[in-house]
């Protein structure tokens, strides 16, 4: 069978030249020559005869959600057949009695947080690249903003059906809430990567919209006063949806980006926080358990971001922290977790990396679950040799350092291409020799995504 | 190597006619004739000690924690050593800042949530079985009547030590609370019953503890407005904590049991429920929205178990309500799940059942799961040929209907060996392809637990 045959929409499918130039680049292992091509199927019947068609031509296979993925995961390396997903895009039905939608993997995370608010219901994973899909989410285990009090992808996925690289289809979990029959293999493809197969629908979880929440913004004069404010907040049962922390340099990276000013202008390090609730009453009484938890830390102010547009505001410029970044300087993002009692000790390993490099090290993260963002900038070095081998130098003693603290590479972007050699240098070499063996299972040829992870 | 010169203690180690009975009995699969011998590791490496002289010898090896398992999985079939975890028993520590708890596989559910509460803390799941251990939990990944809000023992596990039959140790999950670093491993040995490895040390994870909780009855004149009701509830965001439900016929036998009445004597079924959160005007809130979410289905009365003794009277009478069924007659329990929406079906079917067969058919369970507790009793059938015929029969039946309705075999008590049959039957064959596939990554020789499950 010949690939047009397969997808006789020639808007569907790209072969040498044709490729767009997007599927060949990625910001972090460059451009690729070029790749086997790229098919976008609608069907998961289109998926079947394209996996079938890679074992007869005996071609590797990456599969591709929106392309927002941090960790060059969809980067081809070598003449690889691109499988976009992204025209798989129906939401398919949301049932109000078991509260589960069923979705198609390239129904991006906005339309489904839209979707389902509009009818009075909750999708609570929320990272910040609401253009990713949910069959990409669910492949790196997104994180994002609300795990701290709601848990991850992971936690809202009851059904996966998939396509193996053999061309054969499973269904993995159901929409039973508990279930104690049999091996649990759901839970193994979530944050696979794309590696044991690609998923053609899913059914996610979603609970009641909660009916009232409030955002704030704490001001703290030192960072280890604001990181140990979060251990303190969490343990009295604040009970924070969201808990982000930065510093004021950060932030106002973001506010040169947008041109807006962050609702609070004092101190070094903030937190950004919200609360939800059945009502304001419940929300109020978490505000007074909040204010006892931070006061021994030495808040200095405590903003209610109680209007629609202090909040938009101040999320906003949340939400393009890392594009601020970006945009001012080549750096590498790092999606490094630790425990959270060891979050102070890792920022300020940052900081004395900083003085001892002369490269920038910003920092943002999600607070309430451990996972800092450490840009590893270059700043002021003009040098490319100088950068390149201080950043190496730098990257090799942060993950020694997170290794040393009990932390791992990736908290929710994935390993991909670029954490690799970390993920090899920080686990236990037979506990990858057992995630090959399991590759092995799915995947006796090496098919999908074969470069990556381990 | 010799048995003795790994356990040295006398009072750890029984072989031969030592062996006490209840090692050999298991109230479904009878009585085997003997084991090859029973053994109580205190540490780790003794474990590994066993599991090399299992291998060494070519024995079979079934884990066992406190027995208290409903699906025979613990039941010995064909000369197997039995290392039971009991002894290995220590609290090892509670780290307030991380909140995690660190235990040995042995220690049981009760000292657990005494521990954890008594310094402030709370670990959800809340099987009835209070006596059951730790490991045993996580090896059935059991339920219990706390999972409705709080999910269940898989969502509680940070990281599990395991040895695999092979003697080799390995690690599974941290203590970090996100991962996108490689495969999930730890949720593949969760509920995996014993098959893929001995579970010798294990980090939950724990909260703050609710400030307040209040529990409730509400009686409904028939069955389906109670199953009506829970939908209801769980879309209108009330939030239980527990969502139990059972017939008046039923508690009856309870009632009997213990020599108490339950607190409400109206209609036909009853919901029993658990409402927490940060104080009792929380508590009242949700109280109204319950109120305007049952009416509809035209509850009877509500009752407030605002005092100790009527809470602990309600609590105990629904904790006993399987002792109670198994002293009133011969039966089987299921532990049977269906999508939420369908329990009403299903539970007129066991109705519907019970009026073509004769036997009785007892239904209880955690509504709010989806999660039913059907007894297959023989009530007043004295034939033992009949009784053994109809009960396959509606077995049969059953486990036919649950399949039809998107239902699977086990929620919470696991598969073991007698609902293997059923598993085999209501699961895709290629699934279960799969999970040997898995099982022989981790077990080559098939020495672990290895007649259970699949
Ligand atoms: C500005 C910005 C902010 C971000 N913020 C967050 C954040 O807060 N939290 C967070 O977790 N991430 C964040 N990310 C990272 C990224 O958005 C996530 O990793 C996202 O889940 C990727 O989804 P995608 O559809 O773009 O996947 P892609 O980038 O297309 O692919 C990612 C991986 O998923 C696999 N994949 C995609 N679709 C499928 C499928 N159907 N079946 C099998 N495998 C598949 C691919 O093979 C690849 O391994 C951010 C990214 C950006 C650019
Ligand atoms: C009255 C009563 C009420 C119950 N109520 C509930 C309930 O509400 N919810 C619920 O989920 N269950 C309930 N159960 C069932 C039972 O208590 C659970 O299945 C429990 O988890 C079993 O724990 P155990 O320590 O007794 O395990 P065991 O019965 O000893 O073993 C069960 C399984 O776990 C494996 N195992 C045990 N320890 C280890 C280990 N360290 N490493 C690897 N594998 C191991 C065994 O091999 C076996 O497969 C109830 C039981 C009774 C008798």
């Amino acid at each position: 069978m010949l690939l047009k045959e397969i997808i006789t929409d020639s808007n569907r499918l790209f072969q040498g030249e044709e490729v767009p130039e997007k599927y060949l680049f990625d910001e972090y292992v460059g451009h690729a020559k070029s790749v086997y091509g790229v098919a976008l199927p609608k069907t998961k019947a289109e998926v079947v005869a394209l996996v079938k068609f890679a074992n007869q031509e005996n071609l590797s296979i990456i599969a591709r959600g929106a392309g927002t993925g941090l960790s060059g995961a969809t980067a081809p390396v070598q003449n690889e057949l691109i499988i976009d997903l992204h025209l798989m895009n129906q939401i398919i039905d949301l049932d109000l009695e078991t509260m589960t939608l069923t979705v198609e993997p390239g129904v991006l995370l906005h339309e489904i947080q839209e979707y389902v608010e509009s009818k009075g219901f909750f999708y609570p994973p929320d990272p910040g690249s609401k253009n990713s899909s949910i069959g990409g989410n669910i492949a790196t285990n997104a994180g994002g903003m609300r795990a701290v009090k709601y848990g991850v992808t992971r936690d809202y996925v009851r059904q996966l059906d998939v396509v193996l690289a053999t061309g054969e289809e499973l269904t993995l979990g159901s929409v039973n809430i508990k279930n104690s029959s049999g091996y649990d293999l759901k839970d193994l493809f979530i944050g696979s990567e794309g590696t044991l197969g690609i998923t053609t629908q899913i059914k996610l979880k979603v609970i009641p919209l909660p009916k009232a929440s409030l955002s704030l913004v704490l001001a703290f004069p030192t960072l280890k006063e604001s990181t140990d404010a979060v251990l303190t907040i969490l343990q009295n049962g604040v009970d924070p949806t969201a808990l982000e922390f930065f510093e004021r340099e950060t932030i106002q990276l973001s506010e040169k980006e947008n041109g807006v000013l962050f609702p609070s202008q004092l101190g070094e390090s903030y937190l950004l926080m919200t609360l939800d609730g059945d009502n304001m009453e419940v929300i109020q009484h978490r505000i007074e358990l909040l204010k006892q938890s931070v006061q021994p830390h030495n808040v200095l102010e405590i903003i209610s971001l109680d209007t629609p547009e202090l909040e938009k505001t101040a999320w906003s410029l949340r939400d393009s922290l890392l594009t601020a970044v970006v945009n001012y300087t080549e750096q590498v993002t790092m999606d490094e977790t630790v425990p959270i009692n060891q979050l102070s000790t890792l920022y300020q390993y940052t900081k004395q990396l900083e003085a001892e490099s002369g490269l920038s090290m910003i920092s943002f993260g999600h607070a309430g679950d451990g996972n800092l963002h450490t840009c590893v900038a270059r700043g002021s070095i003009t040098d490319q040799q100088e950068w390149e081998t201080k950043r190496d130098d730098v990257l090799t003693k942060m993950y020694g350092k997170i290794k040393a603290l009990g932390g791992l590479p990736s908290a929710e972007h994935g390993i991909g291409i670029i954490k690799k050699p970390y993920l090899a240098k920080m686990t236990d070499p037979n506990y990858l020799t057992y995630m090959r063996k399991i590759k092995q299972v799915f995947d006796p040829d090496g098919r999908l995504n074969p470069t990556k992870v381990m």
